[in-house]
């Protein structure tokens, strides 16, 4: 149960974004500009970086709404979801994803824990400035909301099965659009 | 250094702003949003709170940058800043923000740590369910702003005196406003 009386009806983070719409703006807006405004990095590959930082965090709600973004991106391909999650470096995905992967992971634990090496490695593997930057915010990002969601206690679908209707909804109308 | 090409005469985040005005939007606008509008936190509690959490993160471009904001909305009571940043619960502050403190110090680790204790201690010393979301959504937003900073590298000033003049143009203008 949330620790604070949001809309029983409403789950995960669209249940704070009810009870607290004035900081839901600039919040979706974050997300829609991260996620899914134009990029050099593909919509899919984004939202595996979404999920990846939320399943390193333990945030149930976000990995399963994320890693349910990544497939529908990436035309319905759960195993490669499924394996960026269990470990990037074995999945089949580019060099520069899992480089990329790495530095989220490092900035999960904190932005103190980015290497120069780490930098170089996504460099070497052909990320763009602007394509670590993005990185690093995504990472960032998900280290904000999967605290946002978990520390008010807000609830999350069982399976992403549960999940998949709404997030069909979401990723056709984008984060900024009610759904219904 | 930091780890992309940003602007040497830009410091901390607002070098990454200029490198990513698309991103920087929305961040500007939570920033405004969680720390300056209309609250029944008054704005120097809400950046205690904020230079709290970077402290933790040891984020010295957030701690030094939000402790000179704290000061300025504080009548200048640095002595009071300064003890709520080495220990909020023996610092000359309100139950009521002392609680929020240790919750935002939660946050910080995980959004699981968050307990229920922690929550019944905040409405015990008063605070509203709104404060307790809002003091949630804060903490998290600077695990985020501490680690965009630190996870790309960007410059600190030394000392609150090199950044006193930019933080007072930014109490009186607010977030939004481009200085200069």
């Amino acid at each position: 149960m949330a620790h604070i009386r949001v809309n029983p009806d409403s789950v995960g983070i669209r249940s704070l974004f009810e009870f607290r719409p004035e900081s839901a703006a600039p919040l979706l807006q974050l997300a829609e500009t991260l996620l899914r405004s134009e990029n050099s990095l593909t919509r899919g590959e984004r939202e595996l970086i979404a999920s990846y930082v939320s399943h390193l965090n333990e945030c149930n709600f976000c990995e399963l709404s994320h890693s349910c973004f990544a497939g529908l991106e990436l035309d319905e391909n759960w195993d490669l979801v499924d394996a960026t999650l269990e470990n990037p470096e074995s999945a089949p995905i580019s060099d520069k994803l899992k480089a990329l992967l790495q530095l989220a992971s490092l900035v999960r634990i904190s932005g103190k824990a980015v290497t120069a090496k780490a930098i170089e490695r996504a460099k070497l593997a052909g990320a763009s400035e602007v394509e670590i930057h993005d990185t690093v915010l995504i990472a960032a990002a998900f280290c904000m909301f999967n605290r946002y969601v978990d520390g008010l206690g807000a609830s999350s679908p069982a399976s992403r099965g549960d999940y998949i209707q709404a997030a069909r909804e979401i990723v056709t109308r984008g984060y900024l659009r009610p759904s219904g």
